[in-house]
């Protein structure tokens, strides 16, 4: 799985667990719904800005948005 | 402290620690040396894809790489 994927999945997850549509998120840090939809497929190659943008309005770090969920099971 | 700056302050420190120059550092993650200099200076909005690269070259998992060393001090 590389960063893209990693990325996007925790995106994707975050935004659930608050509850937003793509929509509602995209429209929350400044992009499009479209950019936002990529960037959960791991077909868009995100941007720092966009990286900070989506941590601030998900309310974590930005380094937590680049973990591997798997990498955190298996060795801690 | 924005996260251009933080991802360039980090990208700096770690590519001294292991007595790389600018050019071998861009050499080895493919990609321009003027890109790395804006990178570290926190002027180039960086990818994902080259945080992925720069980090696989650096040794470090990609999170690490936009850690603020900071909060670090403060909080742990």
């Amino acid at each position: 799985m590389n960063l893209r994927n990693v990325f996007g999945l925790n995106l994707q997850r975050l935004r659930r667990e608050r509850r937003l549509s793509q929509e509602q998120l995209a429209h929350l840090a400044g992009c499009a719904r479209a950019y936002l939809s990529g960037a959960e497929a791991g077909r868009r190659n995100a941007t720092l800005d966009m990286v900070e943008a989506l941590a601030m309005v998900l309310e974590v770090k930005p380094a937590d948005l680049l973990k591997d969920p798997a990498v955190g099971r298996e060795t801690r």
